[in-house]
């Protein structure tokens, strides 16, 4: 069948404004929206290409839930309340069947996050999803990657190494129970961006980042924007069963270097551990801590080198050339 | 040479902020903004590919000046005052010298127009480039599209067809003087977004749209939204001398139909006439009077039925069949 840019947005994109921040939504030249007084808007880009980001193939729900949940992840490690999407979608034909399972994967988590979608552009081209989400975050409040300080404790707030393992399942490299299969895909098209966590660290965590490129890469972002160093005991990683099972010589390699994880890695000033040991044991929050950050050294000709080390009991764990998520690697 | 995508944001796309509405702009999980007290934000995205919203081989500062243009526009026609840009860059290569020159193109009109780079994501595949503007307007003055009332004036803001005429010019299919075509190319790499004449409107047009799919596609987007009809004196549509040269029979359908022209459609109440007659004069704004928006005839069956309808002199000028850019044309 064929359908005009029209008809899709009109068919599987557009709802009336639910909200009052929305002043018009999708169908002007623009969508007109009001930032509450005494609030900051939190913005973030993601764009996902098929067979770089996702497979060619894959359902097309899940396709919206990855790109949605990775995208609103960046809000997250902001502490920021998610409320406006936008959706660049580029299409190679206008699929009825492709963009109505899209859409309703998309609308699903839409609902979840109490988000609305109030714009975006519908091109013909080859399948490529732009998002963009805005959150909303009182002034001055949000959770930002150059505070951590010396002595402050790390964290993370999930088992990691479980979005790289999938891609093992992906590519049906890995034999394993159907339940740990099932588990690991979850993890892959539809990671639980850490909303709640990012909004009850505001005020406590010192510095915070979604661990999207890996854990050691992502860290690495922290202690170059904070000055610091970062210190991380491996044997603390937390690692799910099926990650282990998945790939057992690996799933340490994985958790520290492969992506895709999508949990917050936060540091904690040590007057807010109280708080947050209570707060993991009423189960209002998880998170495991697994390092500390501590004075950065200074290289004499280049000034200071903040690094991210592993540790294993007293010994340096070096790890592979390879320590996060690239995306251009060709020469 | 190889570039990754952190070295690439750090060479050609991150500035320190000079705003004061960007507490955090590239560098972080989100950028960080403040919309002024009494302000509502107008954002807009488009995505354009290539091969299909420009050639492939196009020079890349062109590109980004086409790509940033295009999108401005639609803040243009909300009366909004552009403010903050998002780019979603997708390459397939991360190439220096295509970098540079991009990058460079669009900081020109980034600084022309005031704007704020704070945020984006860059990826391989297929290029793909996704704008999104964010600008500011006084809170309930934006122009709308569904203001039209019956009695209004219809105007345009310049010439129409250039940017229709321009692909004939890029497809080698007319002869031409080296003067029309450099003037062709320009209208269509460099469309001037209406910025101030969407500014200057505000409070006085009663709707408005800028002129992406065609005069008439768009007019029937006010026509739509307002429940009006509108007609169009076609011998009143301002054209080009290049636009008239480069295809003496097609011009008028290219004016009507062609789209890729960015000036702003809009309508304005006979009451605000002698101020808009004095802005013409004092050379403030450009304005051409095309049409007059008239009573919706109704259908019994379906309800109102919003047209929009071209004459020359008392005679009914029929359209052909594609009276609009159309985005998806395969079955």
């Amino acid at each position: 069948m064929s359908l005009q840019e029209f008809d899709i947005i009109r068919r599987y994109f557009k709802r009336p404004p639910t909200d009052e921040s929305i002043v018009r939504g999708v169908g002007d030249d623009c969508a007109l929206l009001a930032v509450p007084a005494g609030h900051q808007l939190a913005l973030s880009m993601d764009t996902l290409v098929a067979g770089r980001h996702f497979p060619e193939n894959a359902p097309p729900a899940q396709i919206a839930q990855r790109a949605f949940c990775t995208c609103l992840s960046d809000l997250a490690a902001m502490g920021a309340q998610p409320r406006w999407l936008t959706l660049g979608l580029t299409l190679p034909a206008a699929d009825s069947e492709w963009l109505a399972a899209f859409s309703q994967g998309l609308w699903g988590l839409i609902d979840h996050y109490d988000c609305h979608l109030v714009g975006g552009d519908t091109t013909q081209g080859p399948l490529t999803i732009t998002l963009q989400v805005h959150g909303f975050v009182n002034a001055g409040a949000a959770l930002v990657r150059h505070g951590a300080q010396v002595g402050d404790s790390v964290f993370v707030t999930g088992t990691l190494g479980d979005g790289a393992a999938a891609l093992g399942v992906l590519a049906d490299q890995v034999s394993l129970s159907e339940a740990d299969k099932d588990y690991l895909l979850r993890r892959y098209y539809r990671p639980e961006p850490q909303i709640a966590a990012g909004q009850r660290l505001v005020g406590y965590a010192s510095a915070a980042i979604d661990i999207s490129d890996g854990l050691v890469a992502d860290l690495q972002h922290i202690a170059d924007a904070s000055g610091v160093d970062i210190a991380i005991d491996i044997e603390k990683i937390p690692l799910s069963g099926a990650c282990r099972r998945a790939q057992p010589e690996q799933c340490l390699a994985l958790a520290l270097t492969g992506g895709d994880d999508y949990q917050l890695a936060f540091t904690l000033p040590q007057e807010h551990r109280p708080q947050l040991t209570q707060w993991v044991q009423d189960k209002m929050l998880h998170a495991v801590e697994i390092g500390r950050v501590s004075a950065c050294s200074t290289d004499r000709a280049t000034g200071p080198d903040p690094k991210v080390r592993c540790y294993q009991g007293e010994r340096e764990y070096i790890l592979g050339q390879q320590q996060g998520y690239q995306h251009f690697v060709t020469a």
